[in-house]
């Protein structure tokens, strides 16, 4: 018989890929400027260096990084990576860090070790798409959670845990993508409290934290966890490479266990290649120059696009973020930054229509816009045409 | 509150991880031959080459590699593994064929994408403990089917897609892990009948393929798919190297598409740096030779575990593979494997009890051998001790 797709999962049929996958396209047009994408700059990767320590770890360990390794992770990194969270405050103790594909694999493995279908999961409204996709995948119920400049409302958090007893919620805090907002100290505390109190699983989703550049770096969520129900998801990708896909998850060593049996099954374990190429950049102390190098950089291109919402129409506003690699901006009510996407394209600039980051839709008059991958010059020419093409 | 056991999903509750776990942990002991393992051979990983082969692709490709990629995958790699499964009778058209993190992530996803808890799958029995795992973690029911030195019986695969309505089986054609035993070429266009037929998918794992020392390879089962139903899921962990976690899987592309978003929310991409190492080592034409190499190495191994045979009690039994990793042993009845192995490893020599590969348990007296990781003269010593320590 023909194949038919009476075979796919029901709750798989209606996922259909990234929202912005489309948009994606436009970019390949000459000249044209993209505020679009979520990558780092290529001038923060550094391939000279990563193609020496693929030598070095390769002569170091040789054929141990080529077998099988074990799922729960190749040691050496699991204890740099570890020492490299201590900042946060998060202390992983053993069986506490998995290393995972960078931080979308520790939010699925998360996922498919708690989620049944129909559970309800709160997250931030907007959010990151791709976390949406996962929850969508595993037939979970969205429930988006209320945010304003200090990130998620407490308030709004509790009374929706009593209202949807949710499994997990799920937490951007610091620069978030889409919105470039850092969650408050005092509201860091008071989620954990929340995630205690009532028994919720709280994912702590943390890949930009150390692009920062102004203010003073704010302790985890997962510092004021007490009774271990805050899961805490880094990834090197912002730092030193999307492409080698390295994160670490950090559980309590009952729930860590159980990620961990889902990526037995998942993929076995993370290549050792990349673990120990990660490992030995941590070791040889690389991590803090490159930071301070790369943020240097960030910072300049971040200025010139808060600079450039001059030419944004009047009543526009925007966030200021203190890092990270995204701003947000709302336009005057009325104006629809989807419909004025071809506009802004002709005008050779893209960017993300806001709307597609809430749970449900709506707020038409916001967009996403990301600094990291133009030049100075760029920033300043491409912030101008986009101006002309909201105001035309 | 104190964190419990009730955040996890019910279905994931009763999975505590491999079953052989606690045994792979006794083959620490020093002066141990373990027979346990599914490894490669050390001798059969290039360490040296894999330096040259990422030295070469980050220099060509440079910040390409370190960038974010496509969930697709990376052009060249997709290219050059269509191309070397062609030799299989394995077609993979635009859309086909997706890189993923070996042929465990081609199964995770394939299951990603169309079970529902409760969906039925036919496995063959014994099976791969890895695979059986993920069925369950996917909450689906595994009904076993009947084997024999041909492999899966399609008489009984018929009798109980009828019976069961399963939408997917699974199926290791060659050199299958546990027995060792391959389908035969009349069974394989059986089995892809009977899935177009009755329109069941059917995932063929075929990772252990090229590792044949005799007889001659036959196709796929997916070179007789006609209508699509067919999954072909390749690996490079038993030619190249496991610890990169490099496979490929190739499905019709609707199917494959809907693999493809469950990859995007899973880990967004398999690392570029392994898919162009792997890719530089296919387009330099090393796998042949390669191949050639271990495959004369492995033949010598199974030669003398096939001769160590002599040392067993009376009235055992065992496979004679031609190719793959594993020889498979039933002891007369009355023998339990599973009782016996405290004795073997005393006398430093360790297995796989048969039981834990069956659906649903019992066959006590069977084995599983690995010779791939050890050297001729341990295989011979090992052989010797074991048949004392079965025959004591």
């Amino acid at each position: 018989m023909k194949f038919t797709e009476d075979c796919i999962a029901r709750h798989m049929r209606p996922i259909t890929g990234s929202a912005i996958r489309e948009i994606f396209k436009l970019l390949g047009k000459p000249g044209m400027i993209s505020f679009a994408g979520g990558n780092p700059s290529n001038a923060a990767l550094e391939p000279e260096v990563i193609s020496e320590l693929a030598v070095e770890v390769l002569q170091k360990y040789g054929t141990t990084l080529l077998q099988y390794g074990a799922t729960e992770g190749f040691a050496p990194f699991i204890e740099s990576a570890g020492e490299f969270l201590k900042e946060t405050g998060v202390q992983a103790g053993p069986g506490e860090l998995l290393p995972v594909q960078g931080g979308s694999q520790a939010w699925d493995l998360l996922l498919k070790a708690v989620i049944e279908p129909g559970d309800v999961i709160l997250a931030e409204d907007p959010t990151f798409l791709g976390a949406l996709q996962a929850m969508h995948i595993y037939n979970a119920k969205v429930v988006p959670i209320a945010t304003d400049e200090n990130g998620a409302i407490p308030e709004d958090v509790e009374e929706k845990i009593r209202a949807w007893k949710p499994k997990l919620m799920y937490i951007i805090p610091t620069f978030q993508n889409p919105s470039g907002v850092t969650l408050s100290l005092e509201r860091r505390k008071k989620l954990a409290e929340l995630a205690n109190r009532y028994g919720v699983l709280l994912a702590e989703d943390d890949p930009y934290r150390d692009l920062r550049y102004s203010g003073e770096a704010l302790p985890a969520i997962k510092s004021f966890d007490e009774e271990g129900w805050v899961v805490y998801m880094s990834s090197f990708s912002k730092y030193v490479s999307p492409g080698m896909r390295l994160g670490a998850a950090v559980a309590n060593p009952v729930l860590l266990r159980k990620m961990t049996i889902g990526k037995q099954s998942a993929d076995v374990h993370s290549p050792l290649i990349t673990q120990a190429i990660v490992d030995a950049y941590l070791r040889k102390g690389l991590m803090p120059g490159h930071l301070r190098r790369i943020c240097g950089d960030y910072k300049k291109q971040l200025d010139a696009m808060l600079a450039g919402f001059r030419f944004f129409p009047e009543g526009s506003k925007h966030t200021v973020p203190e890092g990270g690699l995204f701003v947000w901006a709302t336009l005057p009510e009325g104006l629809d930054a989807k419909e004025l996407l071809p506009r802004a394209v002709e005008n050779n600039v893209a960017y993300v229509p806001g709307t597609f980051f809430y749970v449900n839709g709506e707020h038409e008059n916001t967009l996403r816009l990301n600094f990291s991958n133009a030049t100075i010059p760029e920033i300043e020419s491409g912030m101008r045409k986009l101006g002309e093409a909201l105001k035309a």
